[in-house]
């Protein structure tokens, strides 16, 4: 309960914030402490501060751009069951865009007046999980930093980029995988993503 | 137990085959009825045959080019967890393909060598699903007829017909919905599928 991160000097003028999973009240003070309104706020946060801190939760909701849950909190938080109606209820409660984490099913991505849906790469082996969603959120804004402009293309893409990263992420123990990648690699990868979905009309 | 179809004259030399999901048995006299064998045999089944008509089943799945079956099942009939190792598994036993159907995930299909990830389009509501399962079987081999060549490139754009309509299924009680949908409303609909999975790399 005494856990307060001070934003280093060097940091508080980032244009891109990405919010891990802590309590909204800690969250909120991380955004307060910014020396000035980021680009792009992402938010991730979980089913237990839906139970424990509903108002704090509100509150930092008005605060961000882009919300990162699973499809049992989407439905928790909206009180909806289907997925477009829990995002259109989530899409008025502050954020501009919802990325609903599927695991193995991938992720659905939502604005107001469009929808995504990202595959997950079916696997053989998952040798070590740990970290995957850690990864996949560090390679979604890592991906719209470096575009330096958040457009619902580049968001399609931000989210097969984290995917991407997740998928090395889950071969071998801890961080392992991840400081072994090449651009090479990663750009195969992609390519894999991209040959998994397309087909011609 | 005494139900034995009658494959008509006029049917004997169909190019296309759908055995819907009846006993294997019941699916084996029809192959056998045929004149010729057909360019494609498509079957549906599922785990009450796995776990009352094994063989019969076994012997049914070296007659035919692609099963159809739901993820819990793809991993009963393979003892394997991981829907990778699944398919590896079943493409041993007969068929060249394998789709794997996840309901309000999509579905999947494999080939030795290939692998697609057809999306499921997020509805809003579902009206009555009844019939959505025949309708994607339907949508599926009729594209694949309609193509009168079966390559996996055809078979990803048969995947993504039969979820389309099967889309429609949904919207309307019974056939109502199926029977008044146009050429129009089709192209726009495989175009919504198109957008929900596309993005630039």
């Amino acid at each position: 309960a005494k856990f307060n991160p001070v934003v280093p000097e060097a940091a508080k003028d980032a244009d891109f914030l990405m919010l891990g999973n802590l309590t909204p009240a800690i969250q909120i003070g991380v955004i307060k402490q910014m020396a000035k309104r980021p680009k792009l706020i992402v938010l991730d946060t979980m089913n237990f501060w839906m139970d424990s801190a509903w108002d704090d939760l509100m509150e930092v909701l008005t605060m961000i751009d882009v919300l990162t849950i699973n499809d049992e909190e989407a439905r928790q938080l909206s009180g909806k069951h289907s997925l477009v109606a829990a995002a259109k209820k989530i899409l008025t409660m502050g954020p501009k865009y919802l990325v609903v984490k599927k695991g193995e099913h991938g992720a659905l991505l939502f604005s107001k007046d469009e929808m995504f849906s990202a595959p997950a790469m079916p696997l053989e082996s998952v040798f070590d999980p740990t970290g995957a969603g850690d990864t996949f959120a560090g390679g979604f804004i890592g991906y719209l930093a470096k575009q330096n402009d958040v457009t619902f293309e580049h968001l399609r893409t931000a989210l097969i980029h984290g995917s991407a990263l997740a998928s090395f992420t889950v071969e071998k123990f801890g961080t392992q995988r991840l400081q072994d990648v090449t651009d090479a690699e990663l750009k195969n990868r992609l390519m894999d993503f991209h040959n998994l979905v397309r087909f011609s009309l």
